[in-house]
């Protein structure tokens, strides 16, 4: 068992889907109007965007299909396959018509994982794997393994997991074992 | 901590789901031949039907939103979540169209269980229950907690986890905390 890999979870939205972006190009092409991505900052992700848009968006159909990928994911997450068993772990079943889309997501921009290492779930306090990687502090508060939180404008100034900025810095750290 | 509710993890397929007696139904209505349950008995579940018809079944629309619920399911699940924390896991990124159907099932037939209790993964070892209730032995193996097979026939003769042939012998084995 000593040789056992070891498993990551890698959230999806805010981790390797940048939802943000998403949020943005959807509110300028409906509204016209240019929401800065500081507008994210400091506030619940649901409150980022005038008029309940961000509810609205999430329960649009089409909307998880066509989230741009998060700079650097998907060359990250093949470079931590080489030692790490990863499983992309997304809490979808709150809107349930992203499961599809999510999955579709996925086959189209990661298409080298695998169905096995796919979960959608609600709570993610019983997934157990070595590292957790997830923008949500609802999140790594629950779990049992090493936790790194993504930068996202909800979670700012919260600093009781290891913060990461961006996938570069994921990269830096566990090629350096600082975890 | 001591007095957190420990965790089941319930499969739906084969053992809150009658995915066999769905076989049967879908398998006459095409063919117009009954095929007795006893035609899976100590075969892979794949092959209880003649001609593939399993492996197509599986594939095509509709399948997995109507299978019957199993007999004493819903009662035997509501019972246990008076004491337990409930998770649905069922294996569903295999067969990316059954997600939504899933779900809509678990919504009709299940209506108690919150999307925070649904899983859909691929292969269960990163699932960490305290229980694991499964007819798969593949998902008993990797499970770190009590592992309790349910009875189907592509499991007949299997005897290192603990078998159940029904709901009310869950209920009885929970009750007399046999495990």
């Amino acid at each position: 068992m000593e040789n056992k890999r070891k498993t990551i979870a890698i959230d999806m939205d805010g981790v390797i889907a940048d939802t943000i972006a998403q949020f943005i190009i959807w509110y300028e092409r409906e509204h016209g109007v240019l929401i800065e991505k500081e507008a994210f900052h400091g506030v619940p992700e649901s409150e980022g965007l005038p008029n309940g848009a961000v509810r609205k968006f999430v329960y649009t159909p089409g909307f998880f299909r066509t989230i741009p990928v998060m700079e650097g994911a998907r060359e990250a997450v093949l470079a931590l396959m080489k030692n790490y068993d990863v499983y992309i772990v997304s809490a979808a079943t709150e809107f349930p018509h992203s499961l599809f889309e999510k999955y579709e997501w996925l086959q189209e921009n990661f298409p080298f994982i695998s169905w096995k290492n796919i979960i959608f779930c609600g709570d993610k306090s019983v997934i157990a794997t070595d590292y957790m990687i997830d923008d949500h502090v609802k999140n790594l508060d629950c779990h049992n393994g090493s936790c790194i939180l993504f930068t996202a404008g909800h979670n700012i100034g919260i600093d009781r997991h290891t913060r990461i900025n961006n996938w570069d810095e994921v990269l830096e750290l566990f090629n350096n074992e600082q975890i």
